[in-house]
């Protein structure tokens, strides 16, 4: 019952800007049995994230770096095959950081259970995942919206975003969506109920807020940094909050990121500019997830993944989040059982 | 008694970069009669704030710009000379916007009183003014030190600079004044007690912030923007708040504003940059004031000005402030009487 061979994607060296196909060994190996207290788990859906472009780099950070040679960090699902943790039995669908492999042995104590009859599979990696506790605490904790305010979030048809301006919606805020292309862009206004959003890729950015955001931007979601941040503080509101999430556009930079040339305008509006890590909530994730279970229940919060099959496409499937080609969480399917 | 000629500085154009006498009109015209409710004062000394090179700007900002023609705002100490509102009467030393000027007429609803009993005049356009004031409510109210932390203020030898780190220790913080020059360093140490001094001037600032801030730094007071906001954030403590106060390096910028490319600090630290503007607090300056001058008293709170004499060095004065040349409040003595 239990394959004998697992494939592994590891990093071969730290990438000067994207990573390559040359940043990575792909290696074949015995599948572990797993020891005293320990769980082998069959990968499923593995998740792609842009945070793990901020892995691969060598230096301080919210969590230490994938090491040269280790299998690339990632978070998946997938199904309980041997286990010698008395809280797992073979065909338990669990959470863990499995990696970019085909099995993980992992301490049952890394691992979580998953309801497949509350949600499929891969939405464990999304709205009932990291990217949905990141949009859920990273807005309300840190954006404190309020009824009314105008929320904008960058990378709307992104996983984040999506949940951002979802959530924003479901508090009485006007919810304002930046994505790349129409056909994103209408998605995120018909299927997601955004009130209003911007093409980058074909609007002038300043001036598409100014109409679309006639007030103001109360809570502005950054995933993205460079000049669509820049816009979007030109544009913030008096006592606006800026939420820090990510940089998109800087991570695979072989220069300097840019700073926020209108970083003033924090001073002129009486603004704040506030940092987040999703894993800082950890203690209150189950709060979160019963809380969107509810509104995925009722319709209210719509989830929606891009999924790709193969694990030997990772590097090259990795990219598309750099490159704005998702549409939707970017999960890689490695198996479909 | 009523002098009958005043001179005064007016904007002649918007300054690309430095402003130079050329920028200014100097002028002569008649003292004007106060009409009920005004009250005519003789200016004694006169504010002069690195603030006032964005007023001279077009622009949206905290307050309107300084229109072409119009005489340079300015906040003034001075004496009544003639009253037509029953509050003041000729003597009396008050504090007001009088503007680059000997003598302003203004409603007597835009004066304050102030008691050169309590503190030498200039102290009220220091640490009893609009400085001293920023210092108190940008530190306390949005810097939130507690006691312990590691406070670091740039322009550590300016206005706002020495209150800050003064104010830090009197709540129990350590105090870390950045300041150009040994001079100056050695002043903020040996006089106003700060714990550590970094010279910008002679040691580069990343391996002076990891020596003199260990721990980090807790709060950031910034009031210079630029490389020093940089280091700073690179820095910057779990948690930290970075408090944006002013960027006198990027005012005379003639290239955009260099944004922090250090922001994303915000993210891994999960810290936070607020800009702040002293007139939010009007409502509880007096609350300030008086416990500002229990320390003045007390001699836990020290004050220094710099004063350039004369009215017509202003357009020269006013650039001390972008070369780092005062030390102290900057303040331009127009009449000794």
């Amino acid at each position: 019952m239990i394959a004998t061979v697992n494939h592994q994607f590891r990093l071969a060296k730290r990438p000067v800007g994207l990573p390559t196909r040359e940043d990575w060994t792909f290696t074949e190996e015995q599948v572990a049995e797993p020891e005293d207290g320990q769980v082998l788990v069959k990968a499923q859906y593995l998740s792609l994230d842009p945070a793990m472009r901020g892995w691969m780099n060598e230096g301080r950070s919210y969590i230490p770096p994938v090491k040269i040679g280790a299998v690339m960090r990632a978070g998946g699902v997938g199904q309980v095959v041997a286990s010698k943790d008395p809280a797992f039995a073979p065909g338990d669908a669990v959470y863990g950081t499995l990696g970019i492999q085909e099995y993980a042995v992992l301490p049952g104590t890394a691992l979580t259970k998953v309801d497949p009859a509350v949600a499929p599979l891969p939405a464990y990696l999304n709205v009932l995942g990291m990217p949905g506790m990141t949009a859920y605490f990273g807005l309300l904790e840190v954006g404190e919206p309020k009824a009314g305010e105008t929320v904008v979030v960058s990378g709307a048809a992104g996983a984040v975003g999506m949940v951002v301006g979802q959530i924003a919606k479901i508090k009485g805020c006007r919810a304002v969506g930046i994505a790349g292309g129409a056909e994103k862009c209408a998605h995120v206004a018909d299927e997601l109920g955004f009130d209003a959003t911007i093409d980058y890729k074909s609007e002038p950015l300043g001036k598409a807020l100014r109409e679309k955001c006639p007030d103001g931007i109360d809570v502005y979601f950054d995933n993205v940094g460079g000049d669509v941040l820049d816009a979007c503080l030109a544009r913030i509101a008096m006592h606006g909050r800026v939420v820090i999430c990510g940089a998109i556009s800087q991570y695979n930079n072989t220069t300097p990121v840019k700073g926020p040339s209108n970083y003033l305008s924090l001073l002129v509006n009486r603004a704040r500019m506030q940092g987040m890590v999703v894993f800082d909530y950890a203690d209150r994730y189950h709060v979160a997830i019963r809380e969107m279970s509810g509104w995925l229940a009722e319709g209210k919060l719509k989830s929606r993944e891009h999924i790709v099959d193969g694990l030997d496409t990772f590097p090259e499937t990795l990219l598309m989040l750099f490159r704005g080609e998702n549409f939707g969480k970017l999960v890689l399917r490695v198996a479909t059982d």
